[in-house]
């Protein structure tokens, strides 16, 4: 498997994620301020699911450039990766119905845990075939932040599951900040050794 | 990021936009010419957001062999215009079925203007590091007609919000010619310089 | 414009449609052979229009290596041809579900015939700025071969709004074999010439 | 035709048909675990789908690096293939929803067998112009083990026709881990072949 077809084939399935999002996003009842504010769950879960793809797509291919060489598993990480991305329109349009759901909220909150860990896989064996890369759990972020990044989501998680539902979902939408201010300092130094 | 890879994805996510817009397309109640009359409202929407943003995805390109290297802040605000634009099947479906409705066609203004402000945001940083490339505003088109473009966007949102509630589609109907016509001379100009 | 961004974008926006087609195709009422038997006419349209654009891409394709540069005429062409191709899913649920309807099927034709016209003009504006490739109105194919095509389906049109609804989609099947034939033709001498 | 722009085009609509499998995913009626059990059927044939068709993505592409080129015939088996495949979305939807339905279940066992035979013919077709890739019936994997694929679905389709329905789809989730596990060990010993 050439490194760049799987590039492309992720990038395709992650770009058709986050563009059939809005098929499901429910239409107001009355067009006006008040049926637009009435979806205002809708729109926020709908936000924070694209930009959350749209980060780890960015993670992702910040880099991708160290990458040398795909293993099996890397493929086979990739496809894992991709099936449970490809759930996010499902769940994004459950926990933008049910805002106040136990059910609806760690639905979401596995899948994007599972997600999260998929990409550790990903890069774990990228880091087997390209030693030269040095990667570390997930690609050159550090290692701290993936810690902060999953215990934020584990924390949430249980949050929703014994007292608040929609704890879940705002835990994700603070980690987007953190994780994202983490990748972007990662890549900003990549930009300084990357430039002729 | 590679150059190519964000282009690539830019290129996908746009795609996908513009052929799920017929998704929401309304069916004919009766299929007969009078049905479909019925729905030319619907019609019109449709093919203004298709060339709309087939116009946007043709100014971006015509551009993009000036560029050198992308910067994380062009990445950034590609994401958030791609998110911006993935509204359109939403906001087009919502101002075809309530065409006389000032949230309706208010909605839409506003996410053309914001898409047109995103992707102003991106010239920028392509400007910053790409200095050789000599980009406005928008890439290589003149500022004035970036001025004019806004001008009449902005001027169609006054007009739905007071006393014309269609104003706004009208005005971006209007606008598309305008800045075609700039887009297509500006083009036209790098046809001449590029030519071996 | 470089002239593989443009095929890119094409190929992208052609492969969505051919594969959203199948998110109109109704489900049959009853799950018995008796229930597929009903649909008939769905999956013959599904079909037909699946292998219509397939095919279209194929003679798109088979003489691009010969395209040196694209001009912004061909951008624009290119664009209508995709917009008109983006009403096949609607066209063929249309025609699939109303299929002794005048309206439906001569909606269907209408597209297709004004696919077939913009392909005319996107190969007229690449034999203008490619002199050295020897494309005729449609690329390769004879021109001889473009007159059947066009009168068959405009015999079907005929057809169809006279006499006999389903005409239509009957002469485009039949003139998918006939230009299927053409093509194969001309890129078999391709294949000839191209060899190493 | 160009080889990477069949692979191109190929990847596109296999990444469309995997990720708008979800837009079928049937909703729980309540939100909570007893309503997702309900949808089991449906998650159980999403998920089946998705690494079938993901599977048969890897085995195409395993190999692809040692195809040369192409002929008019791999075009139109690829069409074929693509056209079969484009079904998933349909035909996981109506298993899901009637998962001891005699009709569903071999409507979904017929599409797999035929999606796997046009396999075949792309395979045939490449040996043919590439014979120093030594492809056999389906690239490179070994004979025996296509034998067994194709007779593991005939015996699922024959229990499904005559006293379970339900056969068929468990008989295609055996044969994935047997087909997949004869690609890991067919690819495994190219990446030993292929390392520099």
């Amino acid at each position: 498997m050439n490194k760049e077809r799987l590039a492309a084939f992720t990038d395709a399935v992650l770009a058709i994620i986050m563009t059939i999002l809005v098929l499901e996003l429910e239409k107001p009842k009355t067009v006006n301020l008040a049926g637009l504010w009435a979806l205002r769950a809708n729109f926020f879960a709908y936000t924070l699911s694209f930009f959350w793809i749209g980060l780890m797509w960015t993670t992702h291919h910040n880099n991708w450039h160290k990458v040398k060489s795909v293993s099996n598993a890397t493929v086979s990480y990739s496809l894992v990766m991709l099936f449970l991305a490809s759930f996010f329109p499902y769940t994004t349009s459950l926990v933008a119905s049910n805002f106040n759901n136990v059910t609806a909220q760690a639905l979401y909150g596995v899948i994007v845990l599972a997600v999260s860990f998929s990409n550790m896989a990903i890069s774990y064996s990228l880091k087997k075939v390209n030693p030269a890369a040095h990667f570390g759990w997930l690609y050159a972020l550090p290692n701290s932040s993936i810690i902060l990044d999953v215990a934020i989501k584990l924390v949430g998680l249980i949050i929703t599951l014994t007292f608040y539902a929609p704890a879940m979902i705002y835990a994700i939408f603070i980690d987007i900040f953190i994780v994202g201010y983490a990748t972007r300092q990662s890549s900003k130094n990549q930009f300084h050794l990357n430039k002729i």
